[in-house]
């Protein structure tokens, strides 16, 4: 049984997340569907992250155990004939017995999209968070520097959430305004639940003066939900990176080795 | 009653074209019944194109006639409460009585996105053709430049077609790769049914060999369609542009001139 990691895409538009559930449609329930498809096998896919009901992923890594007689470099061919066009595995690679693609994970980057415009465009309106009000660029950076670094982020979680530990590590947060998309990049080791939602969404309401940046340290020390912004939508989400130890998955080197 | 202009964007995923039909839900069914609801008038809109199922609008112009109490520059914010996300009116325009969407427009241009890529993007599939073969798109600039001008376009229309005149003017015609994408955009004063998704096909069919640069003139000349390339499919067309008189309709100047 050889243990191979797969690098997918997905519009999360169709989809209640990735995590198996019972009388709702996910994206590891169609990828282990393809893989017993294709393998005559059925075996559980272990997710980077449990990403929400409309939540989109660029470079999502997950990992399967299987005996599989297509070659490891075709795989994702194979299994893509077995999914739906919103849903394409990118490439295959064979990984260490050990390799977890949530415990073996490093940090994972994620990115908000807001459509700033007075109109929403039809083609960004399923992958954005239409906020068409006046934005502070500059508080919102400051406010995002105060929430780099290794914090108890309490404040930043869905409550009702059930954790051992609510401290992480946020090591790069940017926001970034292109025309009329503004970006919330964040990069942490991991993650509470709904955590880059609420930062995001914090952010808009430092943007629109409803929070100076100067307040962010006093949320975060508080550990008070009620303090921060709200949850932005989870259309406007999208999972960018996941990234591993090159001894566990180097994929991003192995394609350019190729080029 | 006022003549007034209004300028679309859709994605036409989920949508029979652009013109009323029975048994099929249209973009200008849903737009006259948005003006119904804010004008309480059963008025038609007549509109720049008859794009097909499937073919998307950045910058659609119709127009219509109503008495209405609504402020003409108000008037898209009214109307997009009335909507689905993926019609939105940009703007409205109060505009000549006889100005005629259809009739009065100078040019249209409409660009062709296609998805080179070895695995289709899920953010791009409804939006391109997915077309992973080797092009040579200097084959197919050298093509394009043959089909610039004014010709008999007989070779590129839909078979079954039926047009009192089938020359045409190509004001301009490009092929551009921009990594993944490649892209062919149209300007002419008219088209003919069909007439962009095959010469979108005819130049994919030049990139990858099939049909030579120096064949376009006699395949224009012999007007014969079975020489031509494929139909390239609905999802990667994109309305891009109509043009008026600026008597007649200057909306892009408007919007300038308000910055």
């Amino acid at each position: 049984m050889g243990n191979i990691a797969a690098v997918l895409q997905y519009d999360g538009t169709r989809y209640h997340g990735w995590q198996r559930q019972q009388n709702a449609i996910t994206v590891a329930q169609l990828v282990e569907e393809a893989i017993g498809q294709i393998t005559a096998q059925q075996v559980p896919v272990t997710g980077c992250s449990r990403t929400d009901a409309g939540v989109h992923a660029l470079e999502y890594v997950c990992n399967f155990r299987v005996d599989c007689s297509v070659p490891v470099e075709r795989l994702h061919l194979a299994l893509n004939t077995k999914l739906p066009p919103d849903i394409r595995v990118l490439s295959c690679h064979p990984v260490e017995e050990d390799f977890h693609a949530r415990f073996s994970v490093l940090r994972k980057t994620y990115e908000y999209q807001v459509d700033t415009a007075a109109v929403a465009s039809p083609f960004l309106q399923p992958y954005s968070y239409h906020f068409p009000y006046p934005l502070q660029v500059e508080d919102m950076q400051a406010a995002a520097a105060h929430i780099v670094g290794t914090h108890d982020f309490s404040a930043f979680m869905a409550m009702g959430s059930d954790q051992t530990t609510t401290v992480r590590r946020v090591e790069h947060l940017t926001v970034r305004r292109e025309g009329r998309l503004l970006g919330v990049t964040i990069t942490a080791d991991a993650y509470l639940y709904n955590m880059v939602r609420i930062i995001a969404g914090t952010l808009l309401y430092v943007g629109c003066g409803k929070i100076a940046p100067g307040d962010i340290p006093h949320i975060i020390q508080a550990g008070d939900r009620t303090l921060a912004g709200i949850t932005a939508p989870p259309q406007g989400l999208f999972l960018k990176r996941a990234e591993y130890a090159p001894c566990d998955l180097d994929f991003r080197r192995e394609c350019n080795e190729k080029e």
